[in-house]
């Protein structure tokens, strides 16, 4: 998905916030906020519809700009761990409610969905965890490509499952333990590169045991999201063999939505306007949607 | 009150939305976005806690950049002659609430603050006129200086009422008439020197007759907000002269809190979380605060 110029001023502002968890200093806020506004500067002057970058391509040059200027190598570190722990207090019960459901599988699915709003990038970290447990479960989809993504699980042998945040990462772990139940199959689990915003890195996937049920595997790119040209060998190798990719969440679309790829599934709730309006659908709604090809949205 | 670092993102969207009420042309809303961040970039570089800028001190330059390079002198004309007349429409409606309520002085305030929800600038014009009213008059104040206001009301000969938006306006006249009922005083209606995003200016004012309950005098200031060194003499001598001011919305408050003068009320809604935290309020929060010196906040 190109970046539209809506979403420089949210740019701007995830950089504030960003900014905000790694330093005090109000001179190095400023020294940021140039920057990042220089860089936006760069991006408004080559309009070139052909070569666009995607959000998560931007933020990737925004983060790094935080992190050189303000020296915090990673400054989500602590709130990572926090909804870590946060959402494994929560396991028990969602995955009681999962297996009492009549159709334990979609349930999983919404669990998983409902896991996102743990994103400190696109809401600052403003959520209510619960309600929107509640919310989602009692929700239709926006975009729900349910029939194609049961028999894409069929046919795969190998799933390459992306994550997103951390927290979320306890919530997609529940789907992957369903999906197991019913198919015989192989999964690894992509993480971040390397700290970026509360994005999962290896040592999330770790504090909540994803390595129980999955090959954690690093996608070698420091950016919010997939940027495939900047991953590693090792992980396009997986990419490219899954016979079935489950991309998790906003970021993860926002770099992969063009790929020519039958066999990826987008998992995620549309968190801004901008993305909403891109998939036809309303803020908040909650998406699987399958990739161009066989896609039915 | 200060240009907050959380006010750029902000000013950056505003920015955005009235170079699309201003132009379709892609290529000039890029210019626009990069002379907005170049302005912006100025802003961060210089930071003098003693001589800051106020909000509407920067919103004058955006606003100017969006003239300049779009031509367009006045996006929001259709919009503002539109809300005149959604708000004439309600005319009879409300001034039957205010005269059929336990203290028709304190509704006709709220119904005032009310109409303030008519704001292009800070919520891009998404907002329910109706809904708003409701809450408003079952809500109490966030700060109320009442009594204060209407001990200085009873002093007062003189009473200069500075406007804020189109179509609020409506809102504003029903407040001066309940004033006009009680007291003996004659009231200056203040409005824009120029056209600036919906704010009212004097055609707007002709539009919904002020002149029939007060004397409308131009600011001769172009920004959004009242900029005494930039209003005209004409102005000043009646911004002097008056024993009572009130400064309706936001952008009349971000440039008069800081100002010496005893007999300032403030009243507006606090729309944005860093006003709101400015004040100690919740955001949405009515406001009708005494000034600097004699207030109770």
């Amino acid at each position: 998905m190109k970046t539209y110029l809506d979403c420089i001023p949210c740019m701007i502002r995830q950089a504030l916030d960003t900014t905000r968890f790694s330093t005090d200093d109000e001179i190095l806020k400023r020294e940021v906020l140039e920057h990042v506004m220089l860089l936006l500067i760069n991006f408004v002057q080559n309009d070139s519809s052909d070569e666009y970058p995607t959000p998560p391509q931007i933020g990737r040059h925004i983060y790094r700009i935080i992190k050189e200027i303000t020296k915090c190598e990673d400054p989500y570190r602590e709130i990572k761990i926090k909804y870590n722990r946060m959402a494994l207090n929560k396991y028990s019960e969602l995955k009681s409610i999962i297996e009492n459901s009549s159709d334990s599988l979609l349930t999983a699915i919404k669990v998983a969905v409902a896991g996102n709003i743990i994103d400190f990038g696109i809401n600052s970290g403003e959520f209510d965890l619960d309600s929107v447990l509640k919310d989602v479960l009692n929700k239709s989809f926006g975009i729900c490509d349910y029939d194609l993504f049961q028999s894409s699980l069929e046919k795969a042998k190998k799933i390459l499952y992306i994550g997103d945040n951390a927290g979320e990462i306890v919530f997609d772990k529940l789907l992957i333990e369903e999906i197991l139940k019913r198919y015989n199959l192989k999964i690894y689990f992509a993480v971040r590169g390397k700290p970026i915003i509360n994005d999962v890195t290896i040592e999330d996937a770790k504090q909540v045991r994803m390595d129980a049920v999955a090959e954690i595997v690093d996608s070698g790119c420091d950016a919010p999201g997939i940027i495939l040209e900047l991953c590693s060998k090792e992980f396009l190798k997986i990419y490219n063999e899954a016979e079935l990719i489950i991309s998790k969440g906003q970021g993860n679309y926002e770099t992969l939505d063009e790929e020519d790829k039958k066999n990826i599934f987008f998992l995620f709730r549309a968190k801004c306007k901008i993305v909403a309006k891109h998939l036809k659908v309303k803020v908040n709604d909650i998406i699987l949607k399958g990739g161009k090809k066989e896609g039915t949205c």
